[in-house]
């Protein structure tokens, strides 16, 4: 993993602030490759805390913003203002920064769901970025070395023609009602701040957009069936989706808050007509790979196997050695670094854009409808 | 284990000739807990290859037969005649043999599908056996220790109400076009002997019923999606489906005979809102168990967890040693035996019945007509 | 796996009882492959006992004995006397049975260690069987399928020169001192009864003997620590051996019974210049296979590998579907079965021999003596 | 974790140029909490190595230097000097540089093993730290949660007195002769710059420290046998190792560098009169843990379970989201920090030590001792 020192970006960041959850993965994710330096924010809604945030993290005290308007304006002024921003807000509030911020020159990382509607999703496909600034959507797991590696065994032709594509992510962590104060779980069960989809945003969009970036199939429609199971809850804690792709090949996705037991099981398994594939979150430097007729093969995390170029470029410690959810997360951050420098050539075609987070919006969005309409068949094109 | 050398039952065997499968299967099943003999046989549709059988397996030339309806008379009428048959022909071949049998007195255990239609599973139900000869339904999957002791935990409450149960069945050996030679791929692909379902019938149905009677939750309807991958086939070999429990539980199916890499990968995950469990064919003598907030447990087969009786009684050997697939598929034979010697109401609520089977192929019917009907759900009391 | 239900070999048991382990795992292993049939028994010490289990188990009342040197008497004059004889009595046991039928030409298959003392083992060597009579030790883990394939392996050179061995047998039934009660810690907690050994004698000598069968090499010398944890107990209850194999190959062997959360964790690796493979009884469908600079592979029992014969002879069902303990024990019965009719050419080197059981008594005489001399090398040849 | 942006420790390196190995690692240890930066280094043996490596890192050119003696004294003598400084050349490079820096006042973090010799180790505890300095060595594997929390159980008498301890670290990366050209494994075969240990050394020490740290046993004596399985290997790459444990416990230990199939299979295995655990580096979110009676439960880092206090402090990212190795190297770079600030006291007692280091060199020297004298029993107390 090449180490960038020299040439550090300034970043900034959107949320975040004390009592956060994913704004921290995202300020180790820069840090770990070297690549960003933090230097302003506006971390929180609240004022106070996003100053006391600020301060903490180290922040110069005119650097650090209690609105991400001023943020944007402020920033894009200074000659050493920030080079790229990361958004870390709930989902309603990924629009706004990510327009004001791309307006202004500032490179964009946003956390998904993308937006909270198709139809501001859609609306940000029109902004026009000032200064060629870039747009980086944080499906982290498509960062794991072994997700590359199978897109690549994909691509290769190893597994033939893809018939079938298993996807599920379920947890337990929603299977009682919240309490009062989980900060995390009170506004993924609005409505307002969430959007339509509550699991199936939340978790279910990283399992499609794992077996899209994998598989590179397209989807023709979706069959969904979504239940709310804790009394009171708005939105969906548990999601059965059967999916129909272009050219033929069959999916289901389960996507569950409640199944007891299960803490990030993101699970992706992929058959085709000469191999398969099966991978798993919770110990992700293993992955089976059996070709027909064969034994099953332990494929490692830059283990004893022929490994494609990309797929090595983000290994950085040898087999054996786990890497784990946050360097698959920094390695994003790198690759995106090494786009902003101009660097990034190799990578352009694997980072998640725009338009995956338009499609993830369209697969909520058409599964929230299949599922109002008695689960029928309902295509992307449909929505 | 209780072992009854001294009260053998006579048994006798439909299909089940050299080169074929299930037969062998259950002969062994039969042997293990030394509770009956095979005493005549109809081994196979070809007479050459019916004696032959009969002959290596040690059986009297005059119990050797070409017809199983000749058997079912001459046994009926013979003193030391056969108390009880074993039918493990392919699916086509079951009603009438049952039907002869149970007719004629004798105690039948039957192979699955029960039939190929379910039109001929509703004729089965108005069969009236003589001299209160009783039925067993082979959903062997079923005997498993930590399968009973999985009913016996949601049974007690151990896992609250039930919301989610992903249920699924993958193979492998149908990924290619079968050889002309393969006699077990023959007639599983062909509509006349198979019935209506290809795949959903010879695995999915375990799934099923596996399901269901470790939940025992009663299902009100399916939405399926049923694919021939390989082309030519004229039956599904891979099979999506979400179903409908009444109560307002929801669940996954997926079958399939072309997921490469897989070879019996039967697996049944339940969760409820107190606790989950999960346990896989493959490695049957372990069973993940966790309450809601506390750490996952790994149950083993027989040991260190109190046991209810009903499951106790079917682990042979110490926790550590594994037991599997055989020693299950005894464990209905032995439990049969008990009840055909009147020893068995412990059992008689365990064993999967002619109930079981018929609703099996309503199963199967509601799938393949929700398939052809672009996937709507479909109601078990609308076939 | 074939099926001799014409040529049942009449069988005879010493030992098994009422109450008694092993005993009853020797008669399923006798039924599987239906090679056997049992008709004779001195079952128990005690009179009454050997009688009611006897009854039990449908003997006639003419062949239940109680006392072995009278049934090795009267079988071995009855036109339809017994063939083989299980020999399934406590260690100490084993030498006087084991004489009396071999003398009396009746072949016999004896459980482990095959004495409690290596001057009896030594001893055995002298007898003089009448009319070519037989023995087999079931060491029986050497009847796992993919332990046969281990052993195949080793000798078809796919490991390269063995330069590592690491075995172990982890239980942690004896964690407490045992209650009064329980029959099978009496014993085996006894020097009198169990020989000089505890630990090393009842399960050191089973993983001992997997290294021996799967390796070939020969051992030199052993350097032991031998303990016993738990106050008051007589005999070791956890055992550390290092081994050195002539031709320079090095070992490392544990064994213990208070090794808390083991059940019954017999494991076995073997590492070449040229490979690596590990298997554990536990799951043993299941065994790692690794040419150096190669991806792990996960050979399966029967599974996706072309199978030598030798291997092949013992699957009974398909890869997926899990055989186990009984399984691998009934291999040894069938194949002693087909010795004694003559046609077991194919296993004559595969089963486990009185050479084999003298070795083991070696491997407990040397461990011991090692132990009590500051764990001094001591050389199999010097005890 | 908490972040400290704020108040960054600066940071130089020995060792670590380019196409070195570890040095890598402990820059992004460094970094991931944000806790330092980098600003000096004397990073090669070869000075155009050296100044083109820090240039790539980013340093200043009058902080590049070509000789640790020099870069003591003049970072000494800066205003902006470094605070600490990472040791991370071949073991033979350790004691120089510690001292000097130690002498300087600089606090030092070293990697393992501390010497290359016992006598060198015992030199260093006879240093006389100027201004306080501090020292840290980067035995990694004990950063773990899981281990933090064994130790914990362990202390807690959640285990009871314990019993055996079994501990092995093995890879297979010198299965072969390495290659001219691989500079990791030159100086690892050489004794000069390894010291009189070979595998035993590189990786034994780190199996040695965690069975220590876990279990806070201290050690009696060792019998040991050490070989080197590759021909013209002058140090070991296998390693044989019974332990003696102050109190009675008993333990083994196996390293080994030509096993195939192993990558970095850590592994350590504690059983007590009450308890059990288990854990494996190569999946290190896991961790069993049995109560003697109980079912085996999978702890998880950071999962449900009550987690005391030292072992939350350095999870970062919830249960079921792996973090790895670099995550365990960070905690010890982090709370080193704390440390250095005078925030540490929680984490002094949680630290490796000078002391570990000096006891780490017993353990080699003990155990090359006792391999040399045909495995007699060698104690710590008299090497
Ligand atoms: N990639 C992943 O795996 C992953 C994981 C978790 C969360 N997420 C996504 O990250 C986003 C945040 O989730 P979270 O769990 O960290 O939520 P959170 O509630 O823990 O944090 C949200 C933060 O945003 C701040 N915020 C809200 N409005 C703001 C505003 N107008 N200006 C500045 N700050 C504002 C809040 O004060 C808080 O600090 C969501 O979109 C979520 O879907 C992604
Ligand atoms: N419980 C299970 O797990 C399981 C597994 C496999 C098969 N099965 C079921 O068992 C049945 C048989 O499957 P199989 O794989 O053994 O098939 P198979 O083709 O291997 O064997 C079928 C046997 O039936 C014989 N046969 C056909 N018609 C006959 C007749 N009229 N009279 C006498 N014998 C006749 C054939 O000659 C052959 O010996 C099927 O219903 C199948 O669904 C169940
Ligand atoms: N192969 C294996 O894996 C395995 C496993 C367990 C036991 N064993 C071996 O099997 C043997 C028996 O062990 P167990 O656990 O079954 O013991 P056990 O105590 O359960 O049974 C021993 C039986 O022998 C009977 N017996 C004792 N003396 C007798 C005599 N003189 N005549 C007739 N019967 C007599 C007892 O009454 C009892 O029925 C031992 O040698 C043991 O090492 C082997
Ligand atoms: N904690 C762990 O898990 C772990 C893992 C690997 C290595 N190590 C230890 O780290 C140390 C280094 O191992 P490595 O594998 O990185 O070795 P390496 O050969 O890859 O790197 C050693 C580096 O030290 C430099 N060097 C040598 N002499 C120097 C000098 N006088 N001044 C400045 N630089 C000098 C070399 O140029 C090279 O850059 C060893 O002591 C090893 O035991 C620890």
């Amino acid at each position: 993993m090449a180490e960038n020192g020299a040439k550090r970006i300034r970043l900034g960041m959107v949320g975040g602030g004390t009592g956060a959850f994913i704004g921290y993965v995202h300020r180790v994710a820069a840090r770990i490759d070297g690549d960003y330096e933090l230097v302003a924010g506006a971390l929180s809604s609240r004022p106070e805390v996003a100053r006391e945030s600020g301060r903490n993290l180290g922040l110069a005290d005119d650097r650090i913003y209690t609105s991400y308007e001023e943020m944007a304006k402020a920033e894009a002024a200074r000659p050493d203002g920030i080079q790229a921003v990361s958004i870390v807000t709930p989902n309603h509030m990924h629009f706004g920064p990510t327009k004001a911020f791309l307006e202004a020159g500032i490179h964009v990382i946003c956390d998904k769901p993308i937006t909270s509607t198709l139809e501001d999703a859609r609306k940000l496909a029109e902004i026009k970025p000032a200064k060629g600034a870039k747009f980086l959507l944080t499906h982290n797991y498509t960062g794991y070395p072994l997700i590359r590696q199978a897109r690549e065994l994909v691509a290769s032709g190893a597994l033939g023609k893809i018939r079938v594509v298993q996807a599920e992510y379920a947890q337990d962590w929603l299977t009682e009602a919240a309490d009062e104060g989980n900060k995390q779980a009170a506004w993924r069960t609005d409505p307002a701040r969430s959007g339509a989809g509550g699991c199936i945003g939340d978790i279910g969009t990283h399992a499609y957009n794992l077996a899209r970036f994998v598989t590179g199939l397209r989807t023709e429609a979706v069959s969904a069936d979504l239940t709310a199971f804790v009394p009171g809850r708005q939105l969906d804690d548990n999601v059965h989706i059967m999916l129909r792709f272009e050219g033929g090949a069959k999916g289901m996705l389960w996507a569950s808050q409640v199944a007891v037991g299960k803490e990030n099981g993101l699970q992706l398994r992929v058959y085709g007509d000469k191999g398969g594939l099966e991978w798993s979150q919770e110990n992700p430097n293993y992955m089976w790979f059996t070709e027909f007729g064969k034994p099953r093969q332990l494929i490692t995390r830059g283990g004893s196997i022929s490994v494609p170029p990309a797929a090595s470029m983000n290994v950085r410690i040898p087999a054996g050695h786990p890497e784990g959810y946050l360097e698959a997360f920094a390695t994003l951050y790198s690759q995106f670094a090494a786009v902003i420098r101009g660097e990034g050539a190799d990578y352009e075609s694997l980072l998640p854009t725009m338009a995956d987070g338009i499609e993830g919006m369209q697969f909520i969005t058409a599964s929230v409808k299949s599922s109002q309409n008695d689960s029928k068949w309902t295509r992307f094109a449909d929505v």
